[in-house]
């Protein structure tokens, strides 16, 4: 059984705004509603927990009439103060028949079907795998925030996104270890260097943007109006 | 005496398209057209030297004509098989009062005013510096571009675009660090490392992207309706 955790409890307090940008309306519909569906629509998922704020659960529940109408069984979980507290409470929340989960931004709305199986599809073979494509920018490492340390290859580098999919028994002895060790991680992938688990990247072809500002949204718009999830 | 250098003798391959990236029409005019008037609009800049395909010189003549009206003096210059040739072939042909340069992409459109005069400031102050955004994208190195080698920390990491400005006598010797090392590098700013040049991040708040896919037009029509250059 193969179980979507949809990460949906953050604040967006980068964009600045009063209104929570899972709930800024885009295509007809909340960013967050548009990554829903898509999990919900996937033939590859058999059950989609949702992490959010508890104070939104009505609101979830509306969206889940008005927008998502879902096919697949759902369910809802409170966040954490940190997305890796978030994650270990979407996993506690997973059906006990689960083998394998998906990881998803509640704010990444166009990620293709494709994206998905072939991610679900790695992380069955190998344990862990994310989303990801090549840098297109040319990065540099700074110790000070002021001048360039040290110039990365951008030939080795790569971006990477979610769905982050993992076998359940992998994710949760990798975040395991973070709570172990104290530590604080922005990414799960990052999760599974602390037991030695290999990640593969899996590169996807079709643009899976993040909603981190205001303008993100007419791209997301235009994508989501050329796809069909 | 400022001089911009606008590197324009690309070819756009990445979009896979019979037409030149730089000509695309985008807010009524050309890819270059915008980045050219942005420099000839600038107070900072005296001159600006563009590098381009010899067979396209009477295509910048006309681009001058219909969408540029330049207010400042312009030349033209033949580039290199790679950027960094494109690049020395721009320092030869500055005008020879020049003291700071600005190198800016042709295919990068919506570089603010605040951007190009942050960026000579900066390089004015200290030799080098490039414009640069925060990295919002989790980056992994990857040694075999399947599975992940290295988890980058991203509070350290940086985005450069372009302009990147120089005071001429850095540039040069910088170039010429590479030359004789026989090496080929993807921006200038990795040139400064060969002669202990320290390079300046200079934050930019306004989205500055260039066109890299089809896919990146939307936005970029967008941000030059919504600016003045």
């Amino acid at each position: 059984m193969t179980t979507a955790i949809l990460v949906a409890a953050g604040r967006g307090t980068r964009m600045g705004l009063d209104v929570d940008k899972l709930f800024l309306e885009v295509a007809g519909a909340p960013v967050v509603a548009h990554a829903w569906r898509c999990l919900d629509r996937s033939p590859e998922i058999d059950h989609v927990v949702l992490v959010i704020r508890p104070d939104l659960e009505s609101s979830f529940r509306k969206l889940a009439e008005a927008h998502v109408h879902p096919s697949k069984p759902w369910s809802l979980t409170a966040g954490g103060p940190e997305r890796q507290h978030s994650v270990s409470n979407g996993l506690d929340a997973v059906p006990t028949e689960t083998t394998l989960v998906a990881i998803q931004d509640g704010a990444r709305p166009c990620t293709s079907p494709l994206t998905l199986r072939l991610c679900l599809d790695a992380a069955r073979r190998i344990g862990a795998s994310v989303a990801a494509q090549r840098a297109v920018d040319t990065i540099k490492e700074s110790d000070d925030a002021s001048t360039i340390t040290r110039h990365l290859d951008r030939s080795r580098l790569w971006t990477v996104q979610t769905p982050q999919c993992f076998r359940v028994d992998v994710i949760r002895r990798a975040l395991a270890a973070v709570r172990v060790k104290g530590l604080l991680i922005t990414d799960d992938t990052a999760a599974c260097d602390l037991i030695g688990q290999r990640v593969e990247l899996v590169e996807c072809q079709d643009p899976n943007p993040k909603v981190t500002s205001r303008a993100d949204l007419p791209l997301i718009d235009l994508l989501l109006r050329s796809i069909q999830c």
